[in-house]
């Protein structure tokens, strides 16, 4: 999931207009618990590169959306996997649940897919990015014997967010 | 470069037991320019995940050495690329010169090890991460056709910098 916070950055501010900023942060709990990768995008420079009012978080553990699910902001977009994250936190934010891995498993057939397949379903629910942008920086992360089912993980994603949209 | 700053962050909080916070800042000018990797650790919690005052810094090309430079704190390391880094800037750093691209096609046979060349030689040279710590990063990391080529770039690095200790 790192290299999905990479490639939404480099989709913005090398293939689209835009700033952007992508961390990591590790703690002592990184060690097997909740991790979490951010990611800013602005059309002004970005000073503090932490996300402190997030627009659109996604969960795929119970753990991380217990934990970090605070942080969306009024009127945001909490997407959770459907399968793993089944409390769903009560929050003045919009719950989007998607079986995102099973989909990845079971229509793409690499379960690996599930961070391209979440990257098409946030580009389309946020559009801070264009389809365009975030398919070239799919396109320029990964390698070329997979090109054909990254686009087609992208495409899953524009689809099943379309739907709540 | 991104995947050497996120392994140098997941030596010291995944296989060390420190804190670790990891970003990338893309601007305009990261279309074709200079861009800019981060590594904060940390015994005690990071807040500010930005590096303000850098304790070594890795410059492969002049670009990015003259725009950076500045950063790096008194007695810190500047560790630059010694055929793409020609003009050193004054400063009250330690200045590395060594060959980094040039050793990853000579001695390693692929360009693409410089990365791990340099890893191993800021472990080295900062003594902010063990060896074994930093290997254990690398090797969970890259390809597993890869282990023995990455192992064996790590080591280089690890001996390009002692000479310089």
């Amino acid at each position: 999931m790192i290299l999905a916070g990479i490639i939404m950055a480099e989709a913005a501010a090398i293939y689209g207009d835009k700033n952007a900023a992508q961390s990591q942060s590790y703690g002592p709990e990184s060690r097997g618990g909740a991790s979490k990768s951010e990611v800013i995008i602005s059309e002004q420079d970005i000073d503090y590169p932490k996300a402190t009012s997030i627009d659109c978080m996604l969960a795929l553990t119970q753990e991380a959306c217990t934990k970090y699910h605070d942080d969306v902001k009024k009127d945001g977009i909490l997407l959770v996997d459907s399968t793993y994250v089944t409390d769903i936190p009560d929050g003045d934010f919009k719950v989007i649940s998607e079986p995102i891995i099973e989909t990845a498993r079971d229509e793409l057939g690499k379960i690996i897919t599930a961070n391209i397949i979440s990257l098409g379903m946030i580009a389309e629910l946020t559009e801070v990015v264009t389809r365009e942008s975030i398919e070239q920086a799919v396109l320029s992360r990964v390698p070329p014997a997979f090109l054909e089912l990254n686009k087609k993980a992208l495409a899953v994603g524009f689809d099943h967010a379309a739907r709540h949209k």
